[in-house]
């Protein structure tokens, strides 16, 4: 039987094998959101990168630079975190280098991998589904708020063990709590969420629309993968 | 208002700053849940050492060696890491050196706190109570399993948080996950720690009344808190 694991903080990787592993790494509020939607309404490739400076000079190699730093666009980007930036027909075709504070940081330590696959609620079913036809043990990794463990991104793991757990047998505790969690949590997310510290913040900020499309579930049935770099669809 | 935090491994314990709070560290099994036993019934002090070896080489200075590693006492040692080794009346008045895979460690880690304190299910109204009272900010050390987050130390962290959240604010998610997690599983925590991978392990050494026991709330009113490098009672 296939074994499933969740990492609730980037920085507990060290702890986990990844090389045979399918990664399916999550930020719910907002970074794997935004680019779920990004690519289900077609953008071409997402380069995730961890540093500020770096993703900047993307610009010079023809790339749309979205960044976003303690749940604010960088200055001089040409996109933040919101995934309403990123529902744009315009959208189609093109190429985005994307850094955030926490999520494509998660991407960064997840590298060494067998896959990286990008999860949200948005496309829930759809990993669920690839992951339960792939033959690979899966590690869930938790982009967390500045390497602590949050509410959303573990709701996240919780709904996606809960979808494969008849299938797949938990490698350790990490993927029973998530679950539990999620069982408490499942009937009213949002009311559930508006305890969680992210939430508090991302409301000070005035995106409550956000948070509340970031919790839809199903709405895309795009996978984004690593490849080299970068992401491309599935 | 005084905030509260949990720290669910102690891998995440750098992301804390522990100098100005009463840090609770737990393993509940079995470690802590041994400490608070060995207290009640009369040791004069227990001296927690990461390592093995310095561990044994205590025995020269007088002290009786408690060890374990991977669950079972180590070999040589006087006592391992059942609380029913620690109910003897002879125990009053001795000096313990105590080794174990994950709590020593964890208060090994948590060195710098203001205070540490000694939690385990056996004394939590004990703790709660004191800490209700003190000024101190507190952080609830977790010692997990090898550095991953376990079950048992989640609940006890949950239900720390549950008895303190009316008066305490939470700092971040994890006190709300932990208690959350303790709210669903406090009927029966039992049976909800039956899937628990530690416990799981702890079954195939055949070691279910130790289980059992170390989930029994408030059986003692003692409180364990190291002074420079020595448990001793508060």
């Amino acid at each position: 039987m296939k074994t499933i694991d969740v990492c609730l903080s980037p920085e507990l990787i060290h702890l986990y094998d990844v090389s045979d592993k399918a990664v399916v790494v999550v930020d719910i509020l907002r970074a794997t959101s935004c680019m779920v939607t990004a690519f289900a309404h077609g953008v071409e490739c997402i380069v995730p990168i961890a540093s500020e400076r770096e993703c900047e000079q993307m610009k010079l190699k023809g790339y749309v630079i979205s960044g976003e730093r303690n749940g604010q666009k960088i200055p001089g980007f040409d996109k933040g975190n919101s995934p309403f930036e990123y529902m744009d027909e315009n959208i189609s075709g093109l190429k985005i280098a994307f850094t955030t504070t926490n999520g494509t940081q998660a991407i960064e330590k997840s590298k060494g991998a067998k896959k990286i696959l990008i999860g949200s609620f948005l496309n829930l079913s759809a990993v669920s589904k690839y992951l339960l036809m792939s033959d690979d043990n899966i590690l869930i990794v938790c982009a967390g708020w500045k390497g602590k463990v949050n509410l959303e991104d573990s709701l996240f793991a919780g709904a996606l063990v809960d979808t494969l757990r008849k299938h797949i047998e938990p490698d350790c505790d990490a993927p029973i709590i998530a679950q539990e969690l999620y069982l408490r949590a499942k009937d009213d997310m949002l009311n559930f969420l508006s305890t969680s510290s992210h939430v508090k913040r991302l409301n000070r900020l005035n995106i409550h629309k956000d948070i509340e499309f970031c919790l839809t579930q199903d709405k895309y049935g795009v996978i984004p993968v690593l490849n080299r770099g970068e992401l491309t669809l599935l």
